[in-house]
């Protein structure tokens, strides 16, 4: 039996099984979302109005058996911040399950009577729609242990309270292996999208499902050893490599040592305080406080890398996972704070009230440089979460974000591209992840296209992270590379192996391969990645997008940023070469 | 001696003289502010940040003897709202002296000490630079007393506390012959453009100054002769004719009858409460409760048309001046409140506090429909022009105008073209007049090309309203004599009668003609017209701006507006047929 689509619509309230059409059928997790948003939902809709959908996706090869780390749902729709294409993708429970339901993906489309909340029970049955009052206004630690009870070890897909209000700076939460919130579709709105649409929270049952069909299992079998090999020999992904031991903060000193950390709202290259919120710092803080704290965790079931951690507070009970690298820099280095308390404490927050932490960290920034407080002011900022889990005025400025604050603060230095703000990397001082920033149809995102890996990591070559030269085809290659992996599953950390271990790659492709049918090797990857850029794009064009969105924003011109004391220097034909091949045909 | 251009540079505070490059010597108003902000601003610079600047020019007749109504001040720069180029104009006593000191534009730049902030005396003498801290977080009818006090009878440009906050919202006033605030240069939030300069207030002292050189006095006489006779035989425009009888809120009971006042957050094109809000219950309040109140009142010297008014409260003394159509609607009927009262004291605030009533009152509206206050509560309504002039959260939100409203309420029923509200014509049951707002490089803006003369008027003809025949052609004619005629420093309702009457059309070009030496006859107004939207179009579009940035909001598409049961309906090529000659070369 193929994959079917499972169409939900919210405004009759039916649920609909339909088969992949053709056009569809070849793409999977980032590219399914893609393909079907561009093909549903007008450009020009509102994000948060009647004609917008969520689409949700699992990958290539999520749910077959043993693929290494290949637990990432891809959810996809217009974005509410950035106003173009979106996909996000999370860790957690729910691709494996929706996989092994045989979905391809799930579109949900429609809006429910005012003011009514739904929870959508999905099983081998069908879709039971669940009336979800008792959830509203609840956070989702409270969602994932109410419905956790309900349905033990299934995955649970939800908002919080910051969906709830259509935040543009809502996530979507899909628990853990703990059965708690922390893994999140973060960037990009989406959680505001699933509230327009009068859905609190998702549970994906797959007791009794089909599992997942695998064409030739001989070729799946084949490419997923390579795959688990090259992961298992790489120095960044290996058990007791560097991510598995300090988990993704490990690279808080490397990008402090190499001046390209932003500190204070991107006004300086490095933090006196790094090392107090690097991964060591943690990894230290797992051990001497020992209890519930872990690094090492694993945030999907099936993953080898497992670069998560769950930190523990003075009394070894947990506080938060995962304080992610991304988290530990947005709101600890951007906004002067160098304890890994607040830190943590502050990511419970967000897990909890639905929000992303890269944009909730350079809003508070972004406040602080605008005088709602100082830099530095961890309990001051600690409070802030509050304002957005009650829907204060406050609140609903910073939970949407960090251009709805700088506005109201008038604030004109602004780290964003495409609305949506920056992650932990200056684009002043790793010039290649500029590029990704300004040129990827998500907004800026270091995941659309990382290029931290030749650039600071040393992974694939190394390349002099202050230099122009060549860093829009760099940034071109990593995006096509991204797009491919972001639709196969399995987690973009697997990239740092297959880049250096030629094996690796080939082992990816031919996974899909193997799982899929389709004649896929490691030589069609750029390709078929720039086949799914190349929609992304175009959805962005119609929907207004230009050249002209594709620009770090003017203070990163005009501002030089120490130590190196660096200002982009990239120029705008270089940016506009990223995408040129789109219209050239080429 | 020659106009010229007078440039203050805030970051050394240093002033010059500057003859007017031959590029701009042929513009005035408008066209120069236009030209000015085309060939200084870079498109793609933050409007708050160092490289935006605020020109300021008055009219080619401004300042002339006894050019009729010829008292407007053109205000531009990249607007913080729209995002594009933006020209506001305003009467008051500001358009006179300027060009009686014989200036073409005053360009403000740079950027001064941080929390610095300055009152600049413009005189023959050149500019001073005062210290404006005494006048920081004072609205505008104090600065307008404590200035006028110290310069009486001259002209007051200033800023209120939403200037200085930086809000997109914030306009700039322009003192009125009882040197109140209430002549506004108020859309797309100019007032912070000046902010963002360091500026608080301006005053213009044209004492001694050269007065304005008229090249040809005899056609200037004979120009001004035919303009200003047409403007007394119109029965809209004439002493005792419609505006000076009832003021431009005449409107408010035709565009109801029409079934194009928008109602509730554009929900409805007829407001039971109209009739309570219209020109007539003004007049009747004026007649009725006496004191300071009084219709017929002129916004500048030497008006003769005098559509502005006083509304006076139950003790006759005066609320505030001047509650325009726009206002009593966007205050009134768009909020469901049909109490004059409470109109005129929110007229007071945002004249005060420094606001543009359009926006104000359109975000008030959204914020009703996102459940912040119910439709028609006047109380709650007013209350919250506190919350801006205190600059609290709420008021920051509110300050930004409907779409940061929107987005912080949830709200996808968004009345904006290019981020800016729409006035008070619903363009489903007025067609051409919303392809006025979908296409005009100023965002939604009537005055940009009011095809509701013909429309609903019956000026030069009349046309359906409800009929999608024609109105990109209509639309395209009225912008660009309306871009014109913003040159001219004349106020826009010379329109009415130079429609109808031919001697005005030719009268106006002829004293133009005069003034400037320039060959300018009826036959240039619209292709210089065209020149002027050509240059906006051109700017705009460099700073990312689409056929895409020329749509009405998607509801408008999707709702049927009652009485008529009527949807947006003209297609988005007629839309992009408005501006083809822009490229086309034609």
């Amino acid at each position: 039996m193929p994959k079917k689509i499972l169409r939900i619509n919210m405004t009759d309230l039916k649920a609909t099984y339909e088969d992949v059409p053709a056009k569809w059928s070849k793409w999977a997790g980032r590219a399914l979302t893609s393909a079907i948003v561009c093909d549903e939902v007008d450009p020009m809709c509102h994000p948060l109005g009647p004609n917008n959908k969520l689409v949700i996706a699992p990958g290539w090869v999520s749910g077959s058996p043993a693929a290494p780390s290949s637990g990432r749902t891809s959810f996809g729709g217009k974005s509410p911040l950035t106003g173009g294409i979106k996909e996000s993708n999370a860790g957690g429970l729910s691709s494996q399950k929706i996989a092994k339901l045989r979905l391809a993906a799930i579109i949900i489309e429609g809006t429910p009577a005012k003011d009514k909340w739904y929870t959508l029970v999905i099983s081998k049955d069908g879709v039971k729609f669940e009336n979800a009052a008792d959830l509203v206004g609840k956070g989702m630690y409270e969602v994932d242990e109410i419905l956790g009870k309900k349905h033990p070890k299934q995955a649970i897909i939800g908002i919080g309270p910051a969906g709830e209000m259509k935040l543009s700076n809502a996530g979507i939460s899909v628990n853990d292996q703990e059965n708690k919130p922390g893994r999140y579709a973060g960037r990009g709105g989406l959680g505001a999208v699933m509230a327009a649409r009068g859905v609190k929270a998702m549970v994906v049952n797959d007791d009794g499902g089909t599992g997942v069909e695998i064409a030739n299992e001989e070729l799946f079998k084949e490419g997923r050893k390579k795959l688990t090999e090259s992961i298992q020999e790489h120095g960044l992904t290996k058990k007791g490599g560097a991510l598995n031991s300090y988990g993704t903060a490990v690279l808080v000193n490397l990008l402090n040592e190499a001046g390209g950390l932003p500190t204070r709202n991107f006004s300086a290259g490095q933090f006196e305080g790094a090392a107090k919120i690097s991964g060591e710092a943690m990894a230290e803080y797992c051990e001497k406080r020992g209890g519930e704290g872990m690094m090492g965790h694993g945030c999907h079931p099936g993953c080898i890398i497992k670069c998560s951690n769950i930190i523990p507070d003075e009394n070894g009970k947990a506080i938060a996972s995962c304080v992610e690298y991304e988290t530990a820099w947005s709101l600890g280095a951007n906004c002067g704070i160098d304890n890994l308390d607040y830190i943590a404490l502050m990511t419970r927050e967000c897990n909890d009230i639905g929000l992303d932490t890269i944009e909730a960290g350079n809003t508070i920034a972004v406040a602080m440089e605008g005088g709602l407080l100082k830099f530095g002011d961890e309990k001051g900022a600690l409070k802030t979460f509050d304002e957005i889990r009650k829907g204060t005025p406050l609140g609903r400025i910073l939970g949407q974000g960090v251009e709805a604050t700088a506005k109201a603060f008038g604030v004109f230095r602004v780290p964003v591209v495409k609305h949506q703000s920056m992650p932990a990397y200056e684009p002043r001082a790793v010039k290649g992840i500029g590029v990704t920033y300004a040129t990827t149809p998500m907004g800026a995102d270091h995941t659309a296209g990382y290029t931290i890996a030749p650039e600071i990591a040393g992974v694939s070559g190394k390349l002099d992270p202050l230099s122009d030269e060549g860093k829009a085809e760099l940034s071109l290659t990593f995006q096509a590379a991204t797009a491919f992996i972001d639709s196969t599953g399995y987690c973009l950390f697997i990239a740092f192996p297959i880049l250096d271990i030629a094996k690796g790659w080939a082992g990816m492709a031919e996974s899909v391969a193997g799982v899929t049918g389709l004649k896929i090797t490691g030589d069609d990857v750029i390709p078929l990645g720039k086949e799914i850029l190349k929609m992304e794009r175009l959805f962005n064009e119609r929907a207004g997008f230009t050249a002209q969105d594709d620009r770090p924003p003017e203070f990163m011109r005009e501002e030089l940023l120490p130590p190196h004391n660096v200002k982009w220097s990239i120029s705008d034909e270089q940016l506009d070469s990223v995408f040129a091949w789109v219209h050239d045909g080429k």
